[in-house]
């Protein structure tokens, strides 16, 4: 592909200038982390996220960065692996805890030391799963955030200090009785064309793929998927469609059109599909199918998730994409249709791909790869 | 036992017959499976079984095929274990799927769709879980069934095309200064005596076995009973001896007599019972004594999950069960009372006693066992 | 140290009169057991422990010595290993469901029952959680009580022979939008001082400490840090620490001024502060650090399960502790900047040094220890 030379060789220039200058290496390491929240080891990738998220909101941009360089910090300062933290293994989940507290919480001084608080706490919860998960060879994904993410948003409904914005949802136990509004539509009521019309079915698969980072913008999902594109197309092709799938899914059950709207059912679906899609599990027919039903059942777990945290008011962040991707992939010894590919050894999924046919297995990369 | 005699030479020859006959080994295969959800790997336990559920509802009975059928049929493409499958260890889950979507959800084209996705799920689950569990020689139990239901079913609840019916508790926080109504009764007000009369003991013990499988019938709970008594008296004593404390604990503490008629409280002492008496366990005098104080408690945690689900209104399903044996089986390397079996020596509980008793140890038969 | 020395030599003299004879061996067993609750394998920190009780509260005091029992008579039993019973590791669970099942229920007969089985069912959750845990070398902690209690306590929302007292939360959906009465005072309205004065900070600080064992009274606490200074210096400053820090954190992100008085903010920081203070990780800077971050975290986790459980009403017990103390301790592996100790070589947080300065690691005491 003659499209990917030119990347290829700016990555090795920057590849060489990184090398010979450590300040460039933090910034190395945290483009990576910013790369990898869509399993994407490569600083391009991360450099196009943040160029994504910050063409929607500066803030969310710039508090996601000091989630991501506290996280960081904490892993060096408590000597976890240097390998791992370069390729920003440390990074990915303390971005996402930054934005998302910076997305549902007020800004005032104290949300400032609440995210770096939180960044850290995602580095010791990265490391306590991966020591759990290495019995089984199994990745702690963004349960580290995740996990960080709800247990600081779920406490500040009893603090003063703290306060939720108006995208919170008000808790209350959920109504069996009602139906939801299943038109395909941007807002409850006003302007715009209802159904399933082109402009709302890009509108449905764009913002999905946005929504992974709470950006719920079009435009900043077309620079999310050309991110991915940089790095991997085959990961590209699956966030793509379990982008879709997770809508045409919630379409289907007559799920909320407005949620759908907005991305709600696409996002966990485009992690889901990434991951499975070629990453853990080397990409045959066989491993395709696998991962476009675990894209279904996501949008499916996404609505089940919501529906358990309603009487709080909470939201699932991604831990529908966790839960669904840990039950796939927990599976694999047992299943002779699929190759897993061991976690040490996933790169990207070509670079998968190709291992596996040269010699029936992944390169041996160092974490989530050096691919780049 | 002469008795015994009958059901022995038929097994033989049908097992035969199976060797002979493909179609009649996936027959074969799908009974099992049904066997297993009370852990009767014998396919006229499973017929039976069946024609219990039939008595009481053939939509209940035909869907749950259709789950049952979906999960095995996934385990075959996936490329499971064949002896795994061929002892029905990818159908029981599939099973308890099929019969639970139905029973709380209204029929529709799309809960077809439903069941055969939460079937697949369910098997993907189960290999997860044994996966998961292999560390520890730990059984999945119905886990899978647990995990697939719950997420499918706490989804619908925003969802305009998959409704719940009324059987659904609708969601509210409970009320803890509302006392339930104490007595033994079929129905809240009208005919039918009220207390601990024999006819009110009788049903609540009988449908405790039957409600293991939804089937809320005096009847169906009788020929469940005699299914598992032709395949192990032991099985069959302590399923008999867990619903009887179910419901004896729920008296007790004061729980809805109602709940209580209709088997609530005693279907997952009886999955408790069964699992715990003699077959996870060598039955001896301490480990009957542990079964049914672990029969005990998973009647009172029945309460405590359902009370943790009230505000969402969703059902416990067989969780108390999963829960309780859980702890009550994890214990087991620490307790030097008790004499476990292994996981791949558990054929049924006469056999592993047999096998205690001649050599210290279960048969090395494989899964769940090849007793029949 | 000539204060330290008085004590040492009653130790001695009570360890000869143990050994000689078997009914005081039971008494030693079982103060060990109360001692543990705060990781003090000391029979004379339990016999304090105890004293504090009383103080408080005579009916606390008697049903939480009947879960201690019950739980050691089940482990005995059950056939558990000799060395752990003495050491008290199945008693401080116990204890702690006794007083706990105590504190939120109405006194009756059944109530007696209800703890005998609360305590049996922790030890059978220890041996499940030590088994579990084995694998990664990691403590059960408290998690038996809170597993225990949560269960048994959940479930009598149902039952109308065992209810709520006045203490329990009436169960509800939280209000997002009501903020909470920030200043530190005793009662809603009414008499007493209000905000950071001298009284009121240590009413915090000491009520922090006995509400570990559910004790709201500042004398107990006072009487717990002394009981626990007898064993461990180390330990007793992480408790001050402990409790200091999480009614700092809940002042300040605005937490109830009221909650915060009565030490419901403190109880988790005190437990995590002396567990990860020097005892699971030898004592440097950099631990000391780890372990007071974690108080804090522990404080805002209390907060966020809090509110998880609003909707039911149930209490979050200890569970903030044993949650944020796993995730910290879990990534031990992981983090070259900390010495972890080995779990058979945790006897008091000084022997842990000790051993660490001489030979670089701990002794290889048996249990949590025999330190006395």
């Amino acid at each position: 592909m003659v499209a990917a030379r030119a990347p290829r060789r700016a990555a090795e220039t920057w590849g060489g200038m990184v090398e010979a200058n450590p300040a460039l290496a933090v910034v190395d390491t945290l483009l990576r982390g910013t790369g990898q929240v869509m399993f994407q080891n490569n600083p391009l990738t991360g450099l196009i996220f943040l160029a994504g998220i910050f063409v929607n909101s500066g803030k969310l941009g710039g508090l996601g960065i000091l989630g991501l360089a506290s996280s960081t910090l904490a892993a060096y300062l408590l000597g976890a692996d240097r390998t791992l933290i370069r390729n920003g293994l440390f990074g990915f989940n303390g971005i996402l805890v930054g934005i998302g507290l910076a997305f549902f919480l007020n800004y005032n001084g104290l949300l400032i030391g609440y995210i770096i608080l939180g960044g850290a706490l995602s580095t010791v919860a990265f490391m306590a799963l991966a020591n759990l998960f290495s019995v089984w060879d199994m990745p702690a994904l963004t349960a580290p955030f995740v996990l960080a993410a709800w247990l600081l948003l779920f406490a500040v409904l009893l603090f003063a200090n703290l306060r939720p914005n108006l995208l919170f949802v008000i808790p209350g136990v959920p109504n069996a009785r009602v139906l939801p509004p299943t038109a395909l539509r941007e807002v409850a009521a006003g302007a715009g064309a209802v159904g399933l019309t082109p402009v709302n079915m890009t509108n449905a698969l764009f913002r999905g793929i946005g929504e992974v980072m709470f950006q719920d913008k079009l435009a900043t999902g077309v620079i999310f998927l050309f991110a991915i594109f940089v790095n991997s197309r085959i990961s590209a092709l699956f966030a793509f469609l379990g982008s879709a799938l997770g809508a045409l899914t919630a379409w289907t059950v007559g799920a909320s059109g407005i949620a759908n709207f907005h991305g709600l059912y696409g996002f966990n679906s485009v992690l889901t599909g990434i991951a499975l899609g070629g990453l853990f599990y080397v990409l045959t027919w066989r491993s395709a199918i696998y991962a476009l039903v675990a894209a279904i059942v996501s949008a499916l777990v996404f609505a089940a998730l919501a529906v358990f945290l309603a009487p709080i008011g909470m939201p699932a962040l991604t831990a529908p994409f966790v839960l669904v991707t840990w039950i796939f992939l927990l599976a694999k010894a047992g299943f002779k249709a699929l190759v897993p590919v061991g976690l040490a050894d996933v790169p990207t999924a070509e670079a998968a791909l190709e291992g596996y046919r040269t010699r029936g297995a992944g390169p041996a990369a160092p974490g989530r790869g050096d691919s780049s």
